[in-house]
């Protein structure tokens, strides 16, 4: 009976195992005190842990450590993306993506939320890193019908100042306006207008264009653009980023369906937490009614918790 | 009698108001001491003078004028290219050629023969003087089947290392070659994959690259480019400065067929002549077999004539 396990030691361990992150307090004072044959009950009474998806594992064994691997792993990654200067962080996050599947998501956030020194910054960080350039590789990698807009987005240096031509907004919005309802007969993210308008003129410039948008055919762009999720992202992340990074967090927080999905909760705390954490949490709150920090509270352990609410909390 | 021509007079003039450039000095030492007869008598004995198209003057008068205005206005020209900053330089030359008709050539030239460094330089004087980027202005003026080339090539920021992936270089010389061979079916320039390693790839790649070519096609590409004008420039302007200005140097002294050819010569040697004139001059010895010098000060005329040379002449 002394190597059984105690009820409430069960319990501790479910909370330290369970959602982004570990508890690593609990496990220190309870994993520590255990003997050999209570970690063998522990492993063979809840085989239900970590348990999201077993496609890829043949054994439990191996998919519990895997898991176990990979929240350790969280407070890791945010500790590194934090300590990343930001040019590299983001030339790394293009990295990853570029290279581990089909880019897309990441690439038009950090291509479209960062201004034009930023993302010049990560394209001078991605050469010295990975002797190449970013739209060198994405041309390379890609592919499939968003090659040429994230090529193109990826290689753009927008204008910044306060200029706005008041007349091309107004026939671009129609351009746009225009190839959207004739996307049936050809693929919108192919279309080189579409394409040239979004990844060329400048954010203010597309505001104005997005409002005549609006304007012209009764209903905001982005709503318009729902069967078209890279020109919805793009169009999103240009036109106000605390609203795409609010729907994003939602979705990570919300468990997502994959990992990639999960992983944007550091991505998005870490990279925007000097930015526009403040916007973003007023956002959160407005859409779906709860502070951001009660969400993340819930969705996350241990120190990887203690950091994500630290960094959020940093605008306040 | 008094106020007739004396045919050295007139032979002064002809040669001061002949090539590129007016000759100053014959100027003001025969032409201030002219009365209105002699500069009327003049005009009508020679209205051969500064014939070089007259389809665009109804009026000799105005023709004779707008060509005085034009070859007064290249040593001006001249000097204001030479104290503009470098990146202030290539921005207005890249403003002037998107916004006069169709942009190519000087595009290509700024985009291809720049450092990365440069050409951002460009592209940030370019936001400041004229409240877009380039690739924007680009993109909305440029028309027909070069315009993806264009935008992608004014957009790049190639890596510059020395890192070079031979693999790659042998499968996209072979890529290169199949859709040169390829090319009486579709547009060459509008093929996605010539663009994408022409406008990405950093030049040490290319040059490995358009080696393998010539190994694999028995010719170098260059000259399986001839009918793609457009590629050709770009593909001598990445791999090889020198041979790309020095013919450039030859047509515009050869009195061209156009304005724009003759503009090339004071653009290539006032861009020029910190960076590779040297090189450019020996190439032009070697190709044309007569220093450029020679023939700088053949077909020129005055101080912008002088300005050249003591351009050119810096690098020795």
């Amino acid at each position: 009976m002394a190597h059984s396990l105690a009820i409430e030691e069960f319990e501790a361990l479910t909370r330290a195992f369970s959602g982004f992150g570990v508890d690593e307090k609990s496990i220190v004072t309870v994993l520590s005190k255990w003997h050999p044959e209570q970690r063998k009950s522990f492993r063979k009474s809840c085989p239900q842990f970590f348990k999201e998806d077993d496609r890829f594992f043949e054994r439990w064994e191996d998919y519990h450590i895997n898991i176990l691997e990979r929240e350790f792993a969280r407070f890791k990654k945010a500790t590194i993306l934090c300590t990343l200067h930001p040019s590299e962080r983001d030339a790394r996050l293009a990295y990853e993506v570029i290279h581990k599947g089909q880019p897309s998501g990441i690439l038009i956030e950090i291509a479209c939320t960062r201004s034009s020194e930023e993302l010049l910054g990560a394209r001078r960080a991605y050469h010295s890193l990975f002797n190449h350039s970013i739209e060198e590789d994405v041309a390379y990698h890609a592919s499939g019908a968003n090659r040429s807009l994230l090529v193109a987005l990826v290689s753009s240096y927008r204008y910044e100042g306060t200029w706005v031509n008041a007349e091309i907004a107004r026939s671009e919005a129609k351009t746009l306006g225009k190839a959207i309802k004739e996307a049936s007969k050809k693929k919108l993210i192919e279309n080189e207008d579409v394409v040239r308008i979004l990844s060329t003129r400048s954010k203010l410039q597309l505001k104005v264009t997005f409002d005549e948008y609006e304007e012209m055919f009764g209903e905001a762009i982005d709503k318009d653009l729902e069967d078209e999720l890279s020109l919805q992202e793009t169009v999103q992340c240009l036109s106000s980023p605390p609203k795409y990074f609010s729907k994003t967090l939602d979705m990570a927080l919300k468990g997502g369906v994959s990992e990639s999905t999960k992983e944007a909760l550091t991505r998005v705390i870490v990279t925007r937490a000097d930015i526009d954490m403040k916007e973003i949490k007023e956002e959160y709150q407005k859409v779906y009614g709860v502070p951001l920090a009660f969400k993340i509270e819930e969705a996350t352990c241990g120190n990887y918790r203690d950091f994500l609410l630290a960094l959020a909390g940093r605008s306040n």
